[in-house]
């Protein structure tokens, strides 16, 4: 096991009827700004059950927060924090609205000129103004972490910020707002959380067992629940086991004592930009090929992988590994994800050499756990996805 | 699974050669008072990493607090507490060091006139004096818990006391310290953890999937780990597998959203009381004849945890059951842990006595998941045990 670092101090509250612990957990005398998205919580009752909490606050609402948090849209609410004095955050919303809000946090008080510096230069937050979120839409895990990604549209960028100061005070996890999210939210939402604890496992063996049967738990209980959640998203047991294991799924606990991927996210994050597809999606894209194309780099933890989640333990550790590699694909269109980009758009040509440029310009030049992916590496990784 | 709230603010260094994070976690300004138990810290080098990385600090030293913390003892160093204005508290060593240093920093802030009061009113501590731990000794969990349980040996009983201000600030875990630890004390530590997880497990099905596989991880991990650091204490793999789950067996994480017993620790304290066996061995001579008596509240969770964790999978729910209960007790004795009373002392058969009457006084009249098990339910499981 490698040395780690692990503080999570964020206060999960988790069940039924919880909205109107924000009475509480807010202080008193903050003056709130509440941060939504396009909407969906004026239509599942949401929205009232945060305000009839806040009754006693004084509350601004900034609305409008799109998938992707953007840049732009997200200075607007800079200016109302500055203007109108805000002291406290609240996120009302899924990881889009929850990651834009830390980097308002982050924003709120950072001391330099522009803020795009923070982004930019990567700047860590070691303290944010301080905020709490509501999760309406199971999927990044951000409701439990202190990692945040940002877009910026007029350049096609997408950024990664962090620092201990990007915990949420606490969440509110309801699992009943599940009951309102449309199936192929719920399928992005399980493709997330369950790439995202293929980007923490599958390397290498570090004799790191804990972690990885925690790892394996956390993917079997998504398998399991999938097509429970997808057939009724009315059950209140799945609707739990799909919540809990989405935060869980990246809340740093997996990740520690161990070597981490995220290449499949790197690259990932280039088709959102170039095509808007859905942030899940792009990662059913890139995983199966990602994996095949560093199958000798990873066929252990992929037969392992192969053998505690899938049940597959003949043959050799070749023949397990590639079926597991099957059985993840087979195991995302089975969520209705499809696997391949030339089934989102015709111009799937143009991603290679997009997702080239960018790499070589940003100096992206080795990913992976080995950082030893160059970005002719991942064209090759990227054409096997068409 | 049911609704629960979790925060666990602690922050972890786990791996080798991090005691010098002392330096950076304890505030600068500081003084002092660094506890610790009978003196193996001396022996093992610990003493000496610690008292260098707190070069720079005023320390004044206590050592001497025994397992099973005696509240006698822990009012001298109260008293040195008050009296040389200490400000920070540094546990240095196992379960015991750091329940006291608890204790320590609750009674530290306490503005009541008598100390004891904590113990025997239960009074919850929301903010104690901050405090940090270098663990010397995997078993109990409470390197990364808010739990303490204090002994007053005047009396013969022991309290539990807890609150969100007890959880160490810090707790440095240095896996190659367990080089140094007697087998014995090794056994134990995996009994304590491993009763641990049976306390937050083995109760009734509620749905809670993530958490049972964790749980059930926890247990895989100590059944593999057992023979190979029992066999070699130097083995680091092993040295990390052993710490880390005995610190996730008890950390808050596996009994959120579930039933949780403890009816064998409340049952074990007083075997340790009366004829102060090691509290892990109290363990397993309870936990066997504690899940036979209430065979049948708990025997889907037992066939579940045979299928799952001892891969025994022939055969009805109850047959499953009670080879999983044999399988715990075998394991218990391959670590060389007796599981029968009578093998600890020739006076067993006052025990039934002795606790019917302390529950009975202290009103301790329902224990278990179901809160249902009386002073006579527990007199027949102590018996069973004889």
């Amino acid at each position: 096991m490698l040395n780690f670092e692990f503080k999570n101090p964020t206060k999960i509250h988790f069940g039924k009827g919880l909205i109107e612990k924000l009475t509480t957990e807010i202080p008193a005398n903050a003056k709130v700004l509440m941060l939504y998205g396009g909407g969906s919580i004026m239509k599942n009752g949401i929205y009232e059950q945060v305000k009839s909490a806040l009754k006693n606050f004084e509350v601004v609402e900034f609305g409008g927060i799109p998938a992707n948090p953007e840049y732009a849209v997200l200075l607007k609410a800079l200016d109302i924090i500055k203007t109108q004095n805000i002291t406290y955050l609240l996120a009302v919303g899924g990881g889009s609205v929850i990651d834009g809000t830390k980097f308002l946090s982050s924003a709120a008080l950072y001391t330099g000129t522009n803020p795009w510096d923070i982004l930019e230069k990567g700047i860590r937050t070691d303290v944010g103004m301080p905020f709490g979120t509501v999760l309406t839409l199971p999927a990044t895990g951000s409701e439990m972490n202190s990692g945040s990604v940002i877009s910026r549209a007029e350049t096609k960028q997408k950024f990664g910020i962090g620092g201990p100061g990007l915990f949420p005070q606490f969440s509110i996890l309801d699992p009943t707002v599940i009951s309102s999210i449309p199936a192929n939210q719920i399928a992005n939402g399980i493709t997330d959380a369950f790439t995202h604890v293929l980007e923490q496992y599958m390397t290498y063996p570090i004799g790191a067992n804990l972690q990885d049967r925690i790892a394996e738990s956390i993917m079997q209980n998504l398998i399991e629940v999938a097509p429970v959640i997808l057939n009724n998203p009315n059950d209140y047991n799945a609707q739990c086991e799909f919540m809990w294991s989405c935060t869980m799924a990246l809340n740093g606990l997996i990740q520690k004592g161990v070597p981490t991927d995220w290449a499949v996210h790197a690259i990932g994050h280039e088709l959102t930009a170039l095509y808007g597809i859905d942030h899940a999606r792009t990662l059913a894209i890139i995983a199966p090929s990602h994996y095949r194309y560093n199958f000798n780099a990873k066929k252990e933890k992929l037969a392992q992988y192969a053998s505690r989640v899938w049940g597959i333990n003949e043959g050799s550790i070749e023949t397990k590994a590639h079926q597991a590699i099957d059985k993840t694909e087979t195991f995302f269109h089975s969520l209705g994800i499809k696997t391949h980009l030339s089934e989102y758009t015709d111009n799937y040509k143009d991603a290679s050499e997009f997702i080239h440029k960018n790499f070589t310009d940003r100096g992206m030049l080795g990913l992976g756990e080995h950082k030893n992916l160059t970005p002719d590496d991942v064209v090759k990784i990227v054409e096997m996805s068409y």
